[in-house]
């Protein structure tokens, strides 16, 4: 039976993220696997009468990754997570955990899951988007709002 | 950290069924958990000029329903999951899925997931609706199509 032996914990810095990193944790423990962990800072193409327009404030861009690489850094520290095993990529949130999973070799992608119903549940969720196209299993650890 | 204590396991009898038990039974083993299987023989209400109608062969659904008990023994006997945490249903496969898990303090549900893209991808799979309203962590086992 195939145990897992490279884990990708997806971040996201919410008040939750710490029950996801903990499942996570537990599993890399449990099965003695590699952990990487990832952060996207999504950057949403506007596409405004048909021409596709980015967001072109580079300052305020650079400023959001280097928060991104420091919150990153820490959560490291404080996992046990070395630099070489943590991401932060720009863009969009499910490619770019897709491409990371892919190219690492994950066989498992851990993220938070927020259960929701209704209009939520049409717009989607990132675990959802994620769960389509992923490479290898993913586990939906449930967040209690 | 919060290990699994119960681990429901969803079954469609698909070929590709037994790479998702596996996962399931590796971290029955793991975790020293229990193990519940569901399966649903889904119906689906038609709704036709505004009336609810329901299939009415009576006998073609409880032939239907005798097949997968028989199946889920089969599997029971297979895997060493008892009689009293085998759970044959009838209906909507994401609301049964969802009620079995509330009803038995299940905290983690496995499934399996084509990482469906396209037109499949919008037209949702089960991974994907237990997802969302699930009670407890959701493990979606990749299956290779």
């Amino acid at each position: 039976m195939p145990a897992y032996s490279h884990i990708l914990l997806a971040v996201d810095f919410s008040r939750t993220a710490e029950a996801v990193a903990e499942q996570a944790l537990l599993l890399r423990k449990t099965f003695d696997a590699r952990l990487s962990m990832v952060h996207v800072v999504e950057f949403v193409p506007v596409d405004l009468s048909s021409e596709l327009v980015m967001p072109t404030d580079l300052e305020i861009d650079q400023e959001l990754l280097d928060q991104a690489d420091k919150r990153l850094r820490e959560l490291g520290e404080k996992y046990g997570v070395p630099e070489s095993e943590r991401f932060v990529s720009q863009g969009s949130t499910r490619r770019e955990i897709l491409r990371i999973a892919e190219e690492q070799s994950v066989d498992l992608i851990v993220l938070g899951s927020h259960g929701r119903e209704g209009i939520q549940r049409l717009l989607g969720s990132t675990a959802n988007a994620v769960l389509h196209g992923a490479p290898c299993d993913v586990l939906a650890v449930r967040i209690r709002d």
